[in-house]
């Protein structure tokens, strides 16, 4: 009744590819109903993204290796988002027949390994189209996970890096520049901020979320979420991009967050040795006013057609 | 740029239907960058199924609705299994364009307040073929959840309920009996053994696991896990199915589990006022013998292929 590829030998294949980080004692993760894992420190935060081979990444330059990659970093963003540390990861694998599932499954268990997170689980199953559905844990050790809902005027807003440079790099890719090209990297591998996501909560940020879908639209949702407004004095530039790339090219994951104690922010993360955040503007009290160099700044960026 | 299908707009209707379970104060669900969710007691149970539209349902005779509320339960049948109390869902859609999202979400929803169990987060997308990727979180209260590997010579294996009863309502579905048919809802509208895992999980059981893939596979798995063999004496047959049916058609949901301790066990089951757990055999040492009635006893049962 069996055949080599049947889901039971396909599952022994992957499930030595995805463990490279081993259960702690106590811990159970691939192979049982579900995986066990330990007591979690204070809050839970869970999180997860769908990303499908064609739509989040372009799999006639990339390689199904960046798509499983790209699938874990992104989704383990929004817990860096929350300033949670990460504990675990879940796969939801969805492949036409004859997919590069080890290949697919080397690209996620390589990016789990850099951020310290391991794969506890999986399913797969077979659809016309490649999709990977991401669901990752975090815990947050205080009960202080930082939401979008909390910047008030005068707060001050930082992002934690230049932005641009993941469409940069999907724009480079595609006229022929090496895959090892810095802005190509960005777009191919992108690493969460998961340390500076901690630094900043601990630095008692007011307001926190990842750039995803481009500072065009995801500023004007964490404005929403506050019931605020904003007036930005610039946008920082990647090296490489336009722009309109910094703009609304989205995929960075660089973290946005707000403070009312910018020294606080500035020395958390000297004494930590991260990247100094860059600030670009401050919140204020009119949520009618969103501007950017005293010009109407308006909501630019990506969003799925449903 | 914006019309009204876009993600924004789509996700704030899809919101409102997955709503029904509103967060505990310090809790925040849908909305932001991920769900905060309060302290579990306990290990972290975690697992992922993904439900193929036309895979795991015929989408032919079942609407989007029960696939929707199927995707949600037979994941929380994994938490069942554990013996863990369910503490949360997140869902990743995939979905070509014209999908009916908001009937497919109600179904979930439906599922999740049978369950008790609210909807966190989720995330959408377009591809060719509708799938959902349900992820479910559970707690387990003195850091005992049950696996499959404790089975021991001599322990009893009981099942929770007869089998069959799935694969028999897509049998006579496909033949045009009523969806509101006992077997015809099995197949549809399946319940995971929530209340039961618990109870045989503070009544002491040695193993357990849920029966989605069908005793035909799912016992052989149990024994492997345990290193151990068995002796079935019967396989209790739901009615309207065929023996056959019992055997592999797997999706009943029931719960597979294993004790030394049969009097503990029907003394739990008798006080919660659950139903009596049927005991179909037992284990032995030697991992070779697998027998039913004194027959050899092979694998039999739904693999997918990959």
């Amino acid at each position: 009744m069996e055949s080599p590829r049947h889901e039971d030998a396909v599952l022994s294949s992957i499930t030595e590819i995805v463990s490279t980080l081993l259960p702690r004692p106590g811990e159970v993760y691939i192979g049982d109903d579900a995986a066990v894992l330990n007591d979690f420190a204070g809050q839970v935060i869970v999180s997860t993204d769908v990303c499908v081979a064609g739509v989040h990444l372009d799999t006639t330059i990339f390689s199904v290796e960046d798509l499983g990659f790209k699938a874990v970093t992104s989704a383990l963003s929004d817990i860096a988002a929350m300033g949670a540390r990460s504990r675990a990861i879940v796969l939801g694998v969805s492949a036409p027949p004859g997919t590069d599932l080890e290949s697919l499954h080397r690209g996620a268990a390589l990016a789990a390994t850099m951020c310290d997170t391991p794969i506890v689980g999986g399913d797969m199953t077979t659809a016309p189209q490649l999709s990977v559905a991401v669901t990752v844990l975090g815990e947050c050790p205080f009960d202080d996970a930082v939401t979008r809902d909390g910047a008030r005027p005068g707060d001050a807003i930082f992002v934690s890096g230049p932005l641009g440079a993941a469409a940069a790099g999907l724009r480079l890719a595609r006229t022929g520049t090496a895959m090892s090209d810095d802005a190509v990297m960005a777009q191919r591998r992108p690493m969460p901020r998961l340390r500076e996501g901690q630094i900043y909560r601990m630095a008692g940020v007011t307001s926190m979320m990842d750039l995803s879908d481009g500072l065009g639209i995801d500023l004007h949702r964490l404005a929403d979420a506050s019931n605020v407004g904003f007036t930005l004095d610039e946008v920082p530039v990647a090296p490489q991009a336009t722009w309109e790339e910094a703009l609304s090219g989205g995929e960075d994951y660089e973290l946005l967050c707000t403070t009312s104690d910018v020294d606080g922010l500035i020395r958390a993360c000297a004494e930590q040795g991260i990247g100094m955040p860059l600030r670009i503007g401050t919140v204020v009290a009119d949520a009618n006013v969103r501007t950017l160099e005293d010009q109407v700044f308006a909501r630019r960026g990506w969003q799925h057609e449903l």
